[in-house]
């Protein structure tokens, strides 16, 4: 026999839900884990170590057929070493770094032609000050490297707000990444797979709502969307896919801005299975996740047909309830269509620790879908319903922070 | 954090299965398998022992929240004293035994008023003379306990074949079942989950076709039945579940018999997730092993609703090809909508060692999507495309064995 062993560095949500898919298809999963505790530990066969260790990476890639990632910390500089020493690394380092350095992915979406917001790279405060002006305040300043989920993004709305930020100039980048705060009407992410054989499948361009900078209700595909945008938006990430060499998924956050340009810009890039898929787990004949073994694995990609007209996905994050499962009886029996996934994480305040995904069967089924989706999360991050049953609507402002920029 | 640990007793491909569903709802799976290398074992923590070795069982049971099975094979008398000893056992022994024994199932159908065909219990070659006589030749013999996938089973044309049977007396059981041979038109299968507190969830009635006693293909829901005998059959599913205790999935195998009675007469039942309802997996929103666990743990139930207007389920069985990995690359690429599921066993002529799901959204989609599956179910276990490229369409006479009972 030979089914190959995947492995994957880091242990989070994201490589926990790559097990199931790795089990339907016979395939094995081997993960480096950073503690024995984490997502992963329960799902799949783990070691623990830590992945800045370059000793670490190399012993484990001897176990394995090939490596891919649960995030992008793991150092570049290790990873060359490990490409050079002729692991399969999928993506690999040549790719990642657009997906680690906000600066080379802005260069590189110049480079392809890809519709970008104003940027510029600043090394000090003065060069931040020149490029607001010249951009037009406010500006968003985001480090280079290091942040995920709204941290390494300030907002700054004046040259006066820049002076705050000297501190920033002092974390070691070599400059920092001063880009337009872009007026856009949502939030969008486009999903692509591809092989290291080049093929590739792109998913429908969704709708994301980010709540204080966090992906947290996803509607695929994106309601009303202009079909030219969707197209583009498809083609966009096709072109970074192939552009950069990514391998595995890749999604591209993007800016909807009607009437601007191709109707969208680039926000960022990930280069693995992301919070705006998981909606395909349950949504799509090929979920992201088996996309992603499927890719790393260099076997032909799967259809991304949808199995409805909508799916909608809402994820919990850690709240009043620390005992979620003592939710589940209420949550699932007002719900019987929603598709409830558990990280097996602890419950801390505002931690990513499940999701619920709804498909809406018919277009008009979408409200519905959503209702379901926001209730059954809700009744699992509180522990009860909500006091407006039997809805559990979310509060109406709940989604209305969507406006600030990650 | 109280998310529980279920045991699950066997470590085939049905306890394999339960482990992608157990991982999603956050819910941990422990199994207790009959060596190292059965199919479970690379898909969630196993140990290692023998389900017929009380002592074992009762080890296994204190490491758990609740035990549940692979197969119907453990010793009835250990469950009672597992029961006795307060173990959470789901189905229990006096659901159990229904699914263990032939002749006590036989005699509860008749109680509760559900179509059986005609049967007697025999314990001399005389009796089952005298009872053929009645019951009209052909008919049809079957040990009480230990058969499956057609094994135990004997079809017999004549009294005079019923007295080469004289060493079936001697295995021990203190009567044989005999059974009418059914004139069906086709085999069907009526599947519902029941939890301990007594709620169930039905699915559609689907088309089983058989090829030498195993199950082979199937067309979820069946197409063209008689709306009353689907609603029959269902109905029947449900009576049995709620009659005998049931609690987890139930399959309810049954003969096709238009214009005889309801439509249909019960062959089998099985206390567990059935093969032929893999294709819920992937073709309904909560599949079945996914029902199951929510069932044992008594957690509400999920809905049924399908994906699809049809979904068709293919196994592949060991064939030609021992490297069935080596195969992926051409099935998948030939049909991408394929979910390929592999249980991670060794290839032997014959042996359940995977399934194929293909859905088919529309109605007009069901040739395709029965193309599709048996086509890719072909490469996997061939090794190769068929000669008449590219449907890779099965020979004309593969499924017409179904008229065999089993």
């Amino acid at each position: 026999m030979t089914f190959p062993v995947i492995g994957v560095v880091g242990g989070g949500q994201l490589a926990r839900m790559m097990a199931p898919a790795a089990t339907a298809l016979g395939v094995r999963l081997r993960v480096l884990a950073e503690g024995a505790d984490v997502s992963a530990t329960t799902a799949a066969p783990c070691v623990v170590g830590d992945y800045r260790d370059l000793e670490t990476l190399k012993d484990f890639a001897a176990t394995v057929d090939v490596v891919t990632f649960d995030h992008e910390h793991v150092p570049a500089e290790h990873l060359r070493v490990l490409e050079a020493a002729g692991v399969n690394l999928q993506p690999g380092p040549e790719a990642l770094q657009y997906a680690q350095d906000k600066l080379l992915m802005r260069q590189a979406c110049d480079r392809l032609g890809l519709p970008n917001p104003e940027w510029a790279a600043v090394a000090t405060v003065a060069e931040l000050v020149a490029a607001g002006d010249r951009i037009g305040w406010p500006v968003v300043l985001k480090t280079p490297r290091g942040g995920y989920d709204g941290k390494g993004v300030r907002v700054l709305d004046s040259a006066a707000q820049a002076e705050d930020c000297r501190d920033w100039f002092a974390l070691g980048f070599e400059a920092l990444l001063v880009e337009q705060k872009v007026d856009f009407s949502r939030e969008l992410s486009a999903q692509v797979a591809r092989t290291p054989s080049g093929t590739t499948a792109s998913y429908p361009v969704v709708e994301s709502v980010q709540t204080d900078g966090v992906c947290d209700l996803v509607t695929a595909p994106a309601p009303g969307i202009d079909p030219r945008t969707a197209q583009a938006a498809e083609e966009a990430a096709v072109t970074l896919a192939e552009g950069l060499g990514v391998t595995g998924m890749l999604a591209v956050e993007l800016f909807e801005t009607p009437g601007v340009g191709p109707g969208f810009m680039v926000n960022e890039l990930a280069m693995r299975p992301h919070n705006s898929g998981h909606w395909s787990m349950d949504g799509a004949v090929t979920g992201q996740f088996e996309q992603h073994v499927r890719a790393v694995l260099d076997l032909p990609l799967g259809s991304t047909d949808t199995l409805g007209a909508f799916t909608v996905m809402k994820n919990y994050l850690g709240g009043a309830n620390e005992d979620l499962y003592s939710a589940f009886p209420t949550a699932m029996a007002a719900y019987p269509e929603a598709k409830v996934h558990a990280y097996g994480k602890s419950v801390r305040p505002g931690r990513k620790i499940g999701h619920v995904n709804v498909v809406a069967p018919l277009a008009e089924d979408l409200d519905a879908a959503r209702e379901a989706a926001e209730g059954a999360a809700a009744i699992i991050r509180d522990g009860h319903r909500a006091q407006n049953e039997p809805g559990a609507q979310p509060a109406p402002d709940e989604h209305d922070e969507h406006q600030e920029q990650r």
